[in-house]
């Protein structure tokens, strides 16, 4: 049609999804490339709707016109039997969390695993990937410890609260990268570890506003090492603080979620995405977050 | 959300609505007012939905976030039974051409009427409306027969290739106006009755593109009534042309196209539109059309 500009529609399924940053960053990103972009958070709990309706969901949204999904828990692993097609990465990884569009056919994709390989080039590009303790192993962990090992990581120690877990994540990642050794490890035995590694990343959920603290005795960092963390609100945690206050090298949560961000963009779109202007943008969304949060104290409280 | 800007998503059902110049039309007049809304043309035929599938799409529609949607073809009353809530003047008039979506709650509006009697209002604004001709008694028929009492006609008669048809829709229009007289007449009859009216309004597709040539003999037009058709591909259609150079006033089919937008997007969006700028955004989109056209005369061709 001579008449039709081109035009790209976004959801995001998930739980809890409304405040997400997502959104705001893709339309932000496509208004400076001049290009018409609408992106709809669709959370499952405003919509009474459980996990297992994301394949409802899938078929709705082709219906609807969308051209791209972003998936996020507890949808990531339920939406896979719905797809068409899967990258080998995100096949290997098990788990989606960006859906493309494409004449009624639904190919899934990952992300969070590429955007924190991308956030780690950019952020810590002299890194010494040959030791690395990772603090977490729940999903998050899954993408960012795959991500690891893609990135040359050769020996990764998987540190989880759960000992199952850890074990079962460390098995399956052994596998996919034979080369590599992935090895369990419990929360007490950080200080055997910690000395042997070129850097530490961290997958829990501590150092949120909601969840406020360190996930490690400071006392283990050395300024030698580098730190990753993947928690972003604040996108100053108490981790990143102490281990700059330390010598550290260190890369904050911020270039994981703009990086994968830039990467669904630019899946969904077609386009480049330049993550330095989303970055920016994601800083400015945050400030003003928190400047609005500071005037709600109540709110801000029940956070916490 | 302090970081959430304002954005509208619209959608078309109806069969064939791919070409549809009204998502364009909302969509640029919202550019104008600085407005993020995307408009999808929902098209039953390419997603191989019977129209019956119209209360699965206000559904899914819902879920995906959307803000409203119009209704077309063959769905306009077929829509009805799936909605909380019809104003007064589309539930008399049996049709929904708008559905608005809030709190999950659908009402259903009709701007096939307004938009007419917005456009005459505008167009002819000295037209004398005691008595009209109006040729078709269709869908698009009935909406402009509604307009056209409710703006005060006082005798309309009803001309209609189907007689049953004619009949059953001045009854119900009768009924629904109880101080107008409302006729039904078969073509034959157009010698005895054009010379008492004061203007004729067409609604039938002879002069669209696929069906040229003129629904009535031109003779029986005299210069001081005035005309109204509401085919508007071509704006100029045989009958707007030869009306005008016998004398009469015209109004062109696009002030209809343009006035069930207009309010559409007042509805949808709780925006004013500015009905001349959109009015000028349509004929550009027409001209455009049309210079495309003449660059494939084998579509032309097989649009005839």
């Amino acid at each position: 049609m001579s008449n039709r500009a081109e035009s790209v529609l976004v959801g995001l399924i998930g739980e809890g999804v409304m405040p997400s940053l997502t959104p705001p960053m893709h339309e932000r990103e496509a208004d400076v490339q001049g290009l018409r972009l609408l992106y709809r958070p669709l959370d499952l709990l405003e919509l009474a709707l459980p996990a297992t309706a994301v394949g409802d969901l899938l078929t709705a949204a082709h219906r609807m016109g969308f051209n791209g999904l972003n998936i996020t828990h507890p949808c990531k692993q339920l939406v896979l039997e719905h797809l068409d097609e899967i990258s080998d990465d995100a096949r290997r990884l098990g788990a989606v969390n960006t859906v493309l569009i494409q004449d009624g056919r639904f190919t899934g994709h990952n992300t969070d695993f590429s955007g924190f390989g991308s956030a780690l080039a950019d952020g810590l590009p002299n890194a010494k990937l040959d030791r690395v303790v990772q603090l977490g192993a729940g999903g998050a962990g899954s993408a960012v410890a795959y991500s690891l090992l893609k990135a040359g990581v050769s020996t990764l120690n998987l540190v989880d609260m759960d000992p199952a877990r850890a074990a079962e994540r460390a098995a399956e990642l052994g596998g996919l990268f034979p080369q590599a050794t992935v090895t369990a490890h419990a929360p007490g035995e950080l200080g055997d570890i910690m000395p042997l590694a070129d850097g530490l990343v961290h997958c829990t959920p501590i150092g949120m506003a909601a969840h406020p603290g360190l996930p490690l005795d400071i006392e283990l960092l050395e300024p030698r090492q580098w730190v990753a963390d993947i928690v972003y609100r604040p996108i100053e945690t108490q981790l990143v603080r102490e281990a700059r206050a330390k010598g550290c090298d260190v890369l904050d949560g911020g270039r994981m979620a703009v990086g994968q961000a830039a990467d669904a963009f630019q899946l969904i779109t077609g386009r480049e995405a330049d993550r330095e202007r989303m970055r920016a943008h994601f800083l400015e969304l945050i400030a003003v977050e928190d400047a609005a949060a500071s005037l709600t104290p109540e709110l801000t409280k029940a956070g916490h």
